[in-house]
């Protein structure tokens, strides 16, 4: 496959298609593949994804970067969703044969980028924060763009990059790296929104569970069931496998059975891969026998 | 990913690393993903393993038959594996957007072609099998080379092409088509070498077992332990984690554990998928959530 990084930039427009639609543009012009774009009307936001070999991606996010400072102007915004900039968030993602190393250094580069010929000031997050703090988008985010237009000024909210005062129309933009993001829900065969949550509570990092799960317990009145819904930030941390087995064990506590489980939106193969390993007790397996990724490898075209 | 057919032509040559290069060789014409070449000295057979769309595969296996009559004299070949003609046999598996009708029409296609031109005599095994008997490819061999000679002549060993008598050097050819072979082995934490061959008995189809599973119980004297080695001949009818389910019960039955498993070899993407999605109780999925599979379908280049 070679070396492969994936860019999932959050834009704070999602209510006028041409605006999108010419801010999405940008990235055609580069060698990139979009995988797929999502806008949403009552958080007026769009989020963006495509994935490339990463100088075809910086090139492809500075070009879209641009156009957003250029055409969105916060101002004007409002959304349920929280924001500080007109280019809201760039996560940098690896996908194949790259590292997390290869990925915060790829973040820096676009963030010194961004606030030197853009002016809009630039916080690194996650895997590439410079603070213990700022991993958490949350934190980064806090007080949103109106807030952050005075709070800029403190010592412990100075960008990363860019001078410490908001782009007058753009705001301010988090630049980050990241592991993919598994969205894993388990259905219980139960109406009781108390053994979800409590279930949710038992298997989450923030009080006291797995390092890279956030879970939260969900009535599904539709259907007539509850669900844990989990995030899984670091699926090589915390593989679905182990998050799910653990939920699978405290809903046996509650003698309540599972009836189903959903992945939501894209899931990398490894993480499906790893499952099969580990339940079918696979050892000495190696990634290059699955046959796809020897079609798919640039380096033995005959 | 497109249409796409792997061909895997077994040549009765395995010692004289040129004339295997000069075969091998002809496919690189074409453009087919040469995957793999396994020579194996007592067997002196040749295994070749590529990937590509039906059109470009078909004319690179036309080629590879072409140079493997024309340089191979099975008047002089001796080994111990079974053979039959120089090209010995010529299977088409379907890997992505194709189905076993489309490989049948191929290895017909294939099969009249070679009869036609090379004036080798073609047999249709497998899935391509125009009697019963031919869909066990030890049934079309049977005799051997030396015997065939003999045999071809009688009305139920009539070739499907060709005319009913061997090519002076080359033979006969078994031309076919089945789904990917994936080569399965359970280890078991004993040295009892009957608890593997009462499991293998259980397990496999041709003793009352699992409709597409061959297997065999070895001892596996270095490493202490014996093994259920399987040939899962159709993942699609008999997954992966059903054979290793059956298996871990039988075990079971036997007091005995698990203590790792193998796969041999490639294996296809979605043979391990359907395994996580088992275990895992994933519902609704959709193969194209996989983001691989996105990056490398041919049809969302941005």
């Amino acid at each position: 496959m070679g070396k492969l990084v994936e860019c999932v930039p959050n834009i704070s427009e999602g209510r006028r298609k041409d605006i999108i639609d010419a801010i999405v543009g940008q990235v055609k012009a580069f060698d990139v593949r979009l995988l797929d774009v999502e806008s949403d009307v009552d958080h007026n936001r769009s989020v963006i994804t495509y994935v490339g070999e990463p100088e075809e991606v910086r090139k492809a996010t500075m070009s879209l970067a641009a156009k957003a400072v250029e055409l969105i102007d916060m101002e004007k915004h409002k959304g349920e969703h929280p924001r500080m900039g007109a280019i809201d968030v760039v996560p940098f993602i690896p996908i194949s044969e790259m590292d997390m190393t290869e990925c915060i250094e790829l973040a820096n580069r676009v963030g010194k980028d961004i606030a030197e010929t853009l002016k809009v000031p630039v916080y690194l997050y996650e895997d590439a924060a410079t603070r213990p703090e700022r991993q958490d988008l949350a934190q980064v985010r806090k007080g949103q763009y109106e807030g952050l237009k005075t709070e800029i000024a403190k010592p412990e909210r100075r960008p990363d990059y860019g001078e410490a005062r908001m782009h007058p129309t753009a705001g301010a933009v988090a630049v980050g790296a990241r592991q993919p993001l598994v969205a894993f829900n388990v259905n219980l065969g139960t109406r009781n929104l108390e053994v979800a949550k409590a279930i949710a509570k038992a298997v989450r990092n923030s009080s006291g569970g797995l390092r890279f799960v956030k879970a939260m317990g969900f009535d599904i009145k539709d259907k007539g069931h509850v669900q844990v819904s989990m995030n899984l930030v670091n699926y090589k941390g915390t593989p679905v496998f182990r998050a799910y087995e653990m939920v699978k064990s405290e809903a046996e506590r509650y003698g309540v059975p599972i009836i189903g489980t959903e992945v939501i939106g894209l899931i990398p193969m490894d993480a499906l891969v790893d499952c099969a390993e580990h339940y079918l007790r696979i050892t000495g397996f190696k990634r290059d026998q699955i046959l796809e990724n020897r079609l798919w490898s640039t380096s033995n075209k005959s």
